[in-house]
């Protein structure tokens, strides 16, 4: 079984990292570009009887800081 | 418009970020965990004419590193 988990910064926290990627891709000529808000994901390959709200517990005690991020879990057969 | 772009590290490259949060979930108790991947995810917002072709030349050019790292676009809407 596997799950993917996206942790994204949540709206208002500042994200110097999609800051940054977003002046490189102006100063490419890529000049489409809005904004960008740039996240980890994390792909977890599970044991069977793994359930979503194992996932969840990961992601409140280790994956996410909860503070400042979001998570959120897609469980993939 | 939006996009959103994973980069992953290609199988067989050596993934120390995700192995590291393999062995913390096993410290914590997380028995369940076979294995982790971790990789990036950047969530675009783009003008309304640009295109799946746009977003390709952003990843070959900057987002990915294309000798260790494959990625994957999404356009959404």
């Amino acid at each position: 079984m596997k799950a993917r988990v996206h942790v994204m910064l949540k709206n208002g926290v500042l994200d110097p990292q999609g800051e940054a990627v977003r002046h490189a891709l102006g100063a490419m000529g890529f000049d489409k570009v809005d904004g960008v808000r740039q996240g980890k994901v994390i792909d977890l390959d599970l044991a069977d009887d793994a359930t979503e709200a194992d996932v969840t517990a990961m992601c409140e005690k280790l994956l996410a800081n909860t503070v400042i991020e979001s998570y959120s879990i897609e469980m993939q057969g």
